[in-house]
């Protein structure tokens, strides 16, 4: 059985790695690209479509909006990538926002960065694959009733591959990445060329004004209005989803090949150039072809169908799409277990993320990435939209608080050229805030509540795990050096009747101590005279205690006659030896009562008291009471078997 | 935590009663009827119904036939009664059909009995709760879309008040019992009373014919058609359901007071009088007042609006129906519980069922049946016509196997009268083979099929359950009466550092043995020097094993170490005493690895290995590491504890 489960994890998860592979699985500047910052560059693929969403009620009017507010949005990219250089370079073990507000600002920043950090990852999973899985239902409108069916398959694949390692998703990932650059260049080129060329008129042409039937409906005096500047507002915050997993990179630098830290920053340049070039182009033809979001089909889709038509490159469009949105979810399996292991070391997490597994990968922090992403897509219906909401404003929370600290770091190292350094960060950090508080301000109705609720949360959850293992570690911290002592050591055994189990039972019982008594509980009066004779005849050394149990509870009476033992608090050990019958096959389990597992809880919470259940395995041939009696045969004169030599290879430390 | 639960549990189920209360909670006669009768009276309910729903394609046409078919069912109730009259007195310990045809036909025919009981009892349930629901829902139609989840909750209420114990149901559940029978009676007499005075025109009145459209649809030619008789075998088929539950009372013998036989006897005789009344009564007025089967409201229910209106009268019909038809569930509760219990005495049914728990009912099975037949009323959305195919089958193969099983027993006993009492027997064998075959016929393709697969599989698990018994009680079987003897006992304790638990676990294994060998797993390489330093400086007299883990698996190693001591099936003996946190609250389990479970598990199929968890409990004050500290000040010049008396009453075998 086990060696089944050992297999089919090799072919799932390939062979275990050993430790000291750990540097050849690491990325080069190409491979870092598709791995990293697909995050940032596939969110082209929904950012420019949830301001028009916005925007809508305007009618085409939204259209003369979107290209201003992109402008805004991709100066912002820039600050922001030029604000991470500088942390890539000051921080070259990479970490990311939780490593610097922790450093730079104190424990309480940086778990509100932590905190943000990891729903942020979450929802970009959960966004990713939603938007992905909408490029594809785009292209086949028949798809879109199983969406939510694809997202989930999808996320188990991704977390299938990562647990694999991530080399290997490197590997397998960079042809699409570069595949959607070239088709994306490919779109806005001809876009723009077949535009000036005045090719094409969009289906629902006409000059760009204000719909009058939407301006009435909502409220909108004139374009100047109050409505309308927050409608803008609104339409820039969620543009700003564009902004996201530019953090990516100076969070994974560890990850870089070296030398790290300049591969990471060289990266991070290309990053920002292909995201902004994308998000303008695709902000600029889709007032030019004048396409406004549907329920059924992307604005990216759209404009495919426009300049593309319905062939190949399209349909090669809608796929790389995809793939590149599956890879921006990547990017989240790459970090969010990073981000667990360095929480886990400093106790902020469960221990089990901060280990790597077979493969090299920190198998945990994967499943639990995977397993929660996955239950927010089913919650949402897959639907991006709804998920938007909730998404950026995380991000923001980071980028202000790393990059405040940033400036803490320069105050404080005075490296050459630190204000001029403190003041970029000082800028990029006032503009994230700002951009953080129209967020909140602009969707507090549409869904960042929940985010506002469910970062102090997680902060607090992080803060009581930590206090746990504070305390914890306190507890259990040993100084004295002293030699061991032995203490007065009583060993009770239940025993239902004179069976090879219970002589097995016995067996250890005499073997861990001089002390022995046999118990029986005697549910049913009259049988137990029986078992009195036989074990008077049987002989061996050992006394039969039998207490009546009228009714008709087997554990109790155990249990109390231990406490009596033990006299709550006194100095004596008890071992309560069972045996417990292993079946061959699993359904027979339901056929034998589950004593050794009762008596096993009963005890979890006395102490000083042992429970220990000696196996007696249905169907093998080896078993205690089968050296009992080959024992006999050999040593029958007197009684004691011999000692056997121990045959093991030791190594002493 | 086991103190709240033990609080919990008495207050839904009562307090603990002892053994020598068994005999209390038997029954009288009264509270006979009350508690095994109901099953069978309560069919009344629905029989005439079923009859009438298979006819129902003959128009109203269908109500010439119900009285005739009724009449010779009731012909069966009287036959089915008699002989079960019989097998009360051979059998006056109670047990049924499945004692009478093991006992006199042999092992196999007993199981099919078993099994077609155990199918029966569920469906018992699974009909009378849909029914009874289908009783409130026709006097309440708005709570027609909740009747799943109202059959469900009945279901639980029923399996609470059994686990409390069989004489507080009998008590609680005798009054809506003859309340019943008394408004059964008064609707008969006074629907009667109406007819003869010719007070009522039924709302669809004429005289009765055929309906020539649906005769048409279903192809009938004339009224002798081979079709005609299949229906009307297919309706007195359905309406033998009134005859399911005469065989409670036979296998509840054991249930009432002294002189049991005797009591049971005359409660038989006043149940089938009463069935038969009700039953005769139902299917006369139905004809006289022109009632069809509709799918919202019963024929019950219907006959009530006629003959009493809409007011009290009509509602205490509807209620107490209800109420008799959960008494009827209550039946099933009573023996499937009973039956189990005796299968499980057998070796045919798993253990757990075997033992009355802490009210002296039988807990398991009454919480096994309450789930399969909430299983069942789920799947078929509580509807009873289509429960109903399933349910009659078994119970005739069970009255042909007892019946032809007290046919043999009268042949051996050869008792005064032998010779009438096995021809009565055997007449009523062979009236409900051929019903059972016309049940078989006509209600295949309806449902029957199901049952025809399920019994034989059913017999196939309680064989398979008795051969693992069998094999089990072989293979533990201990025949030698040998003194114990001692092995040579290697303990492994791993460490992953020098902490209070590790001690604990240290204390403990020098406790139990001479050979203790700490092992260390080193995963991360660099850390396991200080940890050597420090191990020697602690100099406890136990070596400490440093085994390298590249691949960073901590149980593997551990494992192969343990392997290598035993030597596949070498005469050694080897504990591995592994120190386990027990936290204060359930959700720090989380925060810490599961070592002791996942060793535990490693070594549960391996011979000679057994797994000791020496528990640490967080923030509670005596615990095995503080012993030692406590013993070191005390006896600190010769290092070894004194050994404490043991104060604990011991009762001697």
């Amino acid at each position: 059985m086990a060696t089944t489960y050992k297999r089919l994890k090799q072919i799932l998860f390939g062979r275990p790695l050993a430790s000291d592979r750990l540097e050849h699985e690491r990325l080069s500047k190409k491979t870092g690209l598709a791995v990293l910052s697909s995050d940032n560059i596939s969110s082209v693929a929904y950012a420019t479509e949830q301001t028009l969403l916005v925007l809508a009620v305007l009618g085409t009017a939204a259209l003369s909006y979107v290209v201003p507010i992109s402008a805004v949005i991709v100066g912002l990219v820039v600050l922001v990538a030029l604000s991470y250089r500088q942390t890539i370079f000051a921080y070259p073990q990479g970490g990311g926002s939780y490593t610097v507000a922790k450093d730079n600002l104190g424990t309480t920043y940086g778990l509100i960065a932590a905190a943000s950090l990891l729903t942020d990852y979450i929802l970009t999973v959960s966004v990713s694959i939603s938007s992905g899985i909408a490029a594809i239902t785009s292209a086949y409108p028949s798809l879109i009733p199983h969406a939510v069916a694809l997202g989930l398959a999808s996320i188990v694949v991704l977390m299938a591959i990562n647990l694999r390692g991530v080399r290997e998703s490197g590997m397998a990932f960079s042809v699409p990445t570069y595949v959607f650059i070239v088709i994306m260049l490919a779109l806005i080129v001809t876009g723009i060329y077949r535009g000036m060329m005045g090719h094409e008129a969009a289906p629902s042409a006409g000059p760009v004004r204000v719909d009058p039937v939407s301006a009435a409906h909502t409220g909108i005096g004139g374009p100047l209005g109050f409505a309308l500047v927050f409608l803008i507002l609104r339409g820039f915050a969620e543009g700003c989803v564009a902004i996201t997993g530019t953090e990516a990179i100076s969070n994974g630098v560890g990850a870089f090949r070296s030398p790290s830290a300049r591969n990471a920053a060289t990266t991070l340049g290309w990053m920002a150039a292909i995201l902004a070039t994308f998000f303008m182009g695709t902000s600029y033809l889709a007032r030019h072809y004048m396409v406004m979001p549907t329920p059924n089909e992307t604005v990216l889709s759209q404009l495919g169908h426009h300049i593309f038509g319905g062939g190949a490159l399209y349909l090669a469009l809608q796929y790389s799409t995809f793939a590149i949105l599956v890879l921006a979810a990547n990017t989240a399996f790459a970090d969010f277990p990073r981000l667990s292991s360095i929480l886990s070391g400093d106790g902020y997490m469960p221990r089990q993320f901060a280990a790597r597994g077979d493969r090299l990968a920190f198998s945990n922090g994967i499943i639990a990435l995977a397993l929660l992403a996955m239950v927010l897509v089913w919650l949402f219906h897959g639907d991006t939209s709804s998920l938007i909401p909730l998404y950026a404003i995380g991000v923001f929370i980071c980028f202000t608080l790393s990059q405040v600290g940033m400036v803490v770091h320069w105050w404080r190292s005075k490296d050459p050229g630190w204000r001029w350094r403190a003041t970029l960060n000082g800028i990029g950090a006032l503009a994230t805030a700002i951009v953080f508080i129209v967020q909140v301000l602009t969707k507090f109705t549409e869904g960042a509540w929940v985010v506002v609720l469910i970062i102090p949360s997680i902060i607090l959850l992080l803060r009581k795990i930590h206090k746990h293992y504070e305390s914890f570690s306190a507890e259990v911290r040993y100084a004295g050096h002293a030699p061991l002592m032995f203490l007065h050591h009583t060993v009770v055994v239940p025993v239902n009747g004179i069976t090879k189990p219970v002589a097995g039972a016995l067996v250890y019982a005499t073997t861990i101590s001089d002390d022995v008594r046999a118990i029986y509980v005697d549910v049913d009066p009259g049988v137990e005279s029986q078992l009195v004779a036989d074990w008077k005849a049987w002989d061996i050394g050992v006394d039969l205690v039998v207490i009546p149990s009228p009714y008709r509870s087997v554990l109790r009476p155990i249990v109390d006659y231990v406490k009596a033992l033990t006299h709550d608090g006194d100095a004596d050990l008890v071992t309560v030896v069972v045996s417990e019958i292993v079946p061959r096959k699993w359904w027979e389990h339901l056929l034998h009562n589950k004593t050794a597992l009762y008596i096993r809880t009963a005890f979890l919470f006395r102490p000083n008291v042992v429970v220990t259940a000696v196996p007696y395995l249905l169907g093998h041939s080896a078993r205690l009471s089968d050296l009992m009696s080959h024992d006999e045969t050999l040593d029958e004169e007197n009684g004691i078997a011999s000692r056997a030599p121990v045959i093991a290879e030791t190594v002493r430390g």
